[in-house]
């Protein structure tokens, strides 16, 4: 009974010393930063954004959009690596709804924000992705419906208020083919299925990867999210490689006045185990690594390619 | 003894019985989402960026750029809100060195990445904010030293790798004068103190205020940083809102094909209790806040208003 005395005492004293520490670490490091070297530093990051050229699906009723180099306004030439020791890009683009996007409620609704009302909480939101690939596999027209949300609930709880919910489709594998942009059939999401995301889960937003919300002639779905004050991603890649449940998104766009879409990054911080993905300790970054080509102007193409 | 013996086993179960909960969240709740509802969801989040205009400063080596609305090249009239139930936006954008910057080392050098070429752990990190405001305003050009950042270390402790560090000087405070883009003396930052920041601290980059890292006539410390595949930030702004030590930082820009700047977006993620931003609980995300004007085209400032 002495020795089981002592044994308690040691136990005792231990959780004591173990609790001290435990409650004396946050003063050392802020707790944000503990938050990233102990989880976000091993997440594996993936990127969900296509790369934007001139040349990228669009919708024809937006037109072309054009790079060139920057031109120096004293010499009417354009900066050169050689001459100048830098070089700088021009962007003539016909329109703010291009590539991966992030639609502020202003695209059809001028009483809602614009990209850059949007508030700075739009910054990193749990990642749910709703697969319906193999039905759209069977039906390109295939639309993701209240049923498939629940399906998705019950084999992976309830989707978390506030989070960002992606659709699956693998639309996007075909990009970057022109063609993808006039196609009047493709995988879409029901307007009651936007209506249970928004109005039961109370999700920030939803996204695609085709260019629209919907097939239907109205757009019946982006017509309601935006004229009700939602937002949208339209235009995502590479969900065939974010877990359908687990992960966080970061979320990125450029702050322009006035702007009715936003040419956004969704970077996607997935588990350290995850089987996708690179994350901070493996690959360099500060330097980068040097390319085995060098960047240049290619005229044809119309963008600096290597 | 007999009590001290039962204290005991009661001890060491309920210890048993703690542990075990904890350990069986997990499966529960994945990590990740854990973290953002333990942390990042109570966050205060105030946004590091200048909003783009077509009048922000910039340099005149670079020439002016213009919005307008987007055209409907079947009518040759723009799209509205009225006629059509949408607007969008066109950009002619003089340059990708415009506004809040995050500069990829192909801008100087071609072997190195264009912004669509920066790996995808270009997302969240440790944000350091080293303030050298109370000097700036003694001495406009004053640059940040080594000993600025070992004094910082003395008060913060070493800075953490990979994390990214911003130069407080309250230069931004006058945006958007245009002036601002024509001053020889401005707050920057020693060659030394980057060589520091990067070969000893291993950070991932550093950012400024002002639209160039130096007053230098070689641009010294852009040439150094860029030339060897380092990345900065550029015309960074609200420094006055955020802690020097504890908060993240999330990285955006759009991924635009062998661009050599980056529309960035900063925004910092702070501790909950921190004085300024917002938290995801406190504004109305989805739906957003009506405002209380309609957005409109502006002619004159060529932008659209409201």
């Amino acid at each position: 009974m002495k020795k089981l005395g002592l044994l308690c005492l040691v136990t005792v004293l231990s959780l004591i010393i173990c609790l001290s520490i435990s409650a004396a670490q946050p003063s050392q490091e802020p707790s944000l930063w503990k938050v990233y070297q102990q989880s976000l530093k091993s997440a594996k990051y993936v990127d969900l954004t296509h790369t934007i050229t001139p040349t990228i699906p669009v919708w024809s009723g937006f037109g072309p959009s054009k790079f060139s180099p920057t031109i120096n306004p004293k010499t009417g030439k354009p900066y050169s690596y050689k001459q100048d020791g830098f070089e700088a890009t021009h962007y003539d683009l016909s329109t703010d709804q291009l590539g991966t996007q992030l639609d502020p409620p202003a695209h059809w609704n001028p009483d809602y924000p614009s990209i850059d009302e949007l508030p700075p909480t739009f910054a990193v939101r749990p990642l749910v992705v709703i697969a319906i690939q193999d039905k759209v596999a069977r039906d390109p027209n295939y639309h993701l419906t209240v049923k498939d949300i629940q399906d998705w609930e019950k084999k992976h709880g309830k989707i978390p208020e506030g989070s960002v919910v992606f659709v699956r489709s693998d639309w996007s594998k075909e990009w970057p083919n022109p063609e993808l942009a006039t196609r009047t059939k493709f995988p879409g999401v029901k307007l009651e299925a936007l209506k249970f995301l928004h109005l039961q889960r109370k999700i920030l937003f939803h996204g695609h990867e085709p260019l629209d919300t919907d097939s239907t002639p109205t757009l019946e779905g982006e017509a309601w999210l935006l004229k009700n004050g939602y937002t949208q991603a339209e235009g995502v890649a590479h969900l065939d490689q974010v877990p359908e449940k687990g992960a966080l998104v970061a979320i990125g766009y450029p702050k322009l006045k006035g702007g009715l879409g936003g040419y956004a990054r969704y970077i996607a911080i997935c588990p350290p185990d995850w089987k996708y993905g690179v994350s901070v300790d493996q690959i360099p970054e500060s330097p980068l690594q040097k390319a085995d080509k060098p960047l240049h102007w290619d005229e044809k193409l119309g963008v600096r390619v290597r």
